[in-house]
């Protein structure tokens, strides 16, 4: 980063003095997704000029690399030529990634500027529904005929060259473009030049369909450790393929989009500083609301409690203890419960026993928080009736939050929703008013 | 799954049957990732007979692909002979990782069985520090001299054939092995055989340094979309390489962190099956104990009030809405904020816009909340000065709540302490204590 600023400051000064022949050399030895950094620190004018000193290839790449707010202006400013070279020399699956985010209209006015064979390209891409491997794949893949030789092969990754990574595996098919074989480019290279392709390819290809959603398109890539990935329509006909480096983003995103669940936040696509705040707001109230509606029962239960209330308020004093206490132990268990069925690491069958476990794990925290408490609230209110009160909801509060914020992820996962969204306010809510109606029980009974 | 699940019945019964010679068939057309998955489902001596009938490299790479566990159990039976040639053969990054779960004794030993050089290798490897680039790095690369010809590079990558992550890269070094540059096997396979290899090579190598964080070595790659990155030493000495399939897991390793810290969970580094129920009970038990604590002040607030809560016990039923609402309100802040400072999306310096931002956002939700509690609690307690209290608490809790969560994570972040460990326990906690304070002192201020 430091490096960065300090070269930052530099073109800023180059640009400053129109020096730019200077700042075109140092522009050079530059790795393009560093020029969209730069690029993205600079007032819209002084961006136009730096992009325009770039060398036409490495002003795609660039381009590529921009955020999309910084592409958007660039559309905006440049005369419809420029705008037409720029996305006709986009990598299709870049393009569309950016046609997807701009406005119904622009989309359709640059889809015109397309060539038809790109144009035609990019409305399939667009077709494939959002978060699925048919959106997410380029279809510029290298493909063979079956019965070329290694030499020939070579020859016409050589002629096409087409771009870094998508030329590491060249994709074998047949008349009916059927997905054969795949081999390596390190395999042709090392093969005798005249041996058939076919010979030399691995035939049990691992593809995915266009209609995939790309979390399971990361883990079918994370599973193999492949770099490349083909996609074939339903009748098996190669029509794209995935590379790895945009699987990290996805797995980043899948992340966030589970954190934001679980925080009960609701999915900010945008990233924090392009979401508006009153935007933000709707997707948090609506927990609110619910958690509102459900705090009547406990408004209730304490209502029918009142005269106990009355006579022992300390019974009150206790009362946030016990309620912290079950969120934040139920919400502990469905935090782990919810990540371990997002990595796979546990199933739907596995229910019971991770119940039985968990539920365990807050019977033991539950005891020694309740032996705990016991002592330490006895010795505050010198009242052992209180004390006991206390101590026993705990251990019970823990063993009921536990099993609660383990089974309604599996719940969840059974009716076909995502058990993210068991968050942990929606779990302290339901533990609460169990919590309450447990606490004021056991005081009823011991007191009364 | 479906697939895998038949498949895996038909390889029991050919096991059953004793069918080897179908079986070694049937094991041929599959993926090693595949087959390791096919070994986790069957007992240990059937694992043995299967993996026997594999192919020598295959059975190197299934290895590979295996769990922990399964490895473990494969080299205490196997005789030496064949310990040695499966931890030989193995790459020396996933040898280091096995390596490095294995007790220190057992370590020791296997060393002893490796050749001079791979033990050297792998001594090296565990010499660097947990999670960072040099334990991440394989040292089985592609290196060629500055003054090589494509053709003898290209010849040198035939004789030594490497395997397949390794070699879609050749770095290039002078004569004390200092990076130099980088060209990839497309580029010496489309460029003309006698043109010089530094005459083609890209010069501007990004590359990372042995002690980097295997956090830093994802951003890199990342951020440029790589799928290899060389490793250097302190001298700039290519040491070694990182591919972006192990990148795709520490992602994944570090999400999975940060939302355990984030639920208070403790960090489960064996995932879940793996872990003990008392040493969990153990993690999450601290968080309780301090929650333990800090209540110890809520409590005595609400004693001073003694007299107030006897006389309007009503009061006491709003308490458990108005604790819920400030924990959510304001885990719902620092989840974001977290996740933001994570993803890099917001940095340190950003803190006084984020804070006005959240607060802002709280003042909306308080707000809203407020009026319609005050409604809602008119209609229930008939009494408009309770509900007045109960609503005017809401907003300046909400507000309050949303500040301590954004500010929190930031203060973390500025002593040095993970930001995800600012839980939605640890926030839950904190807003309570204060929760209780306003409310119990607004309603003292507009009842008494």
């Amino acid at each position: 980063m430091d490096e960065n600023l300090s070269l930052l400051e530099q073109i800023k000064e180059l640009l400053e003095k129109k020096s730019f022949l200077t700042l075109k050399r140092t522009l050079q030895s530059l790795n393009p997704a560093d020029i969209a950094e730069i690029i993205h620190e600079l007032p819209q004018e002084e961006r136009v000029v730096l992009f325009r000193l770039l060398r036409k290839d490495v002003a795609i790449e660039v381009f590529e690399f921009m955020e999309f707010e910084a592409q958007q202006a660039f559309l905006l400013t440049f005369p419809e030529a420029k705008v037409r070279e720029l996305i006709e020399e986009m990598e299709p699956d870049d393009r569309t990634e950016l046609l997807e985010e701009l406005p119904a209209k622009v989309t359709k006015r640059l889809l015109l500027l397309l060539s038809p064979q790109e144009k035609e390209a990019t409305a399939i891409l667009l077709g494939y529904q959002e978060n699925s491997a048919g959106r997410m794949m380029t279809p510029k893949f290298m493909d063979l005929k079956e019965n070329v030789t290694v030499s020939q092969a070579l020859n016409r990754i050589r002629k096409i060259g087409l771009k870094k990574e998508t030329s590491y595996y060249c994709y074998v098919i047949d008349e009916q473009r059927t997905l054969k074989g795949v081999v390596s480019l390190r395999d042709m290279v090392t093969a005798d030049p005249d041996e058939c392709i076919s010979n030399i390819m691995f035939k049990e290809v691992i593809s995915v369909n266009t209609d995939d959603d790309q979390e399971e398109v990361a883990s079918v890539m994370q599973k193999y450790n492949f770099i490349a990935l083909p996609v074939v329509d339903r009748e098996k006909r190669l029509v794209g393929i995935i590379t790895v480096d945009d699987i990290v983003d996805v797995v980043q995103e899948e992340a966030t989009e589970d954190i934001y669940k679980m925080g009960a936040v609701g999915v900010i696509e945008e990233g924090y500083f392009r979401s508006n705040v009153l935007s933000v707001a709707a997707k948090r109230v609506m927990w609110l609301l619910i958690l509102l509606v459900v705090n009547t029962i406990t408004i209730k239960v304490v209502a029918g409690y009142e005269e106990m209330l009355a006579s022992f308020v300390v019974l009150t004093a206790f009362m946030p203890l016990l309620i912290d206490s079950g969120g934040n132990i139920g919400s502990q268990s469905s935090t782990v419960v919810i990540r371990s069925l997002a990595l796979k690491e546990i199933e739907s069958s596995d229910v019971l026993w991770v119940v039985l476990r968990e539920s365990f794990t807050g019977l033991i925290l539950g005891t020694m928080k309740g032996l705990l408490s016991f002592l330490w609230s006895w010795w505050l209110v010198k009242d052992i009736a209180i004390a006991f009160t206390v101590g026993m909801s705990l251990v019970i509060i823990s063993t009921l939050a536990t099993t609660t914020g383990t089974l309604l992820p599996f719940f969840f996962k059974a009716i076909k929703v995502d058990p993210a969204l068991t968050s942990s306010p929606f779990i302290t809510t339901i533990v609460d008013v169990v919590g309450i109606i447990v606490y004021l029980g056991i005081a009823a009974y011991i007191l009364l």
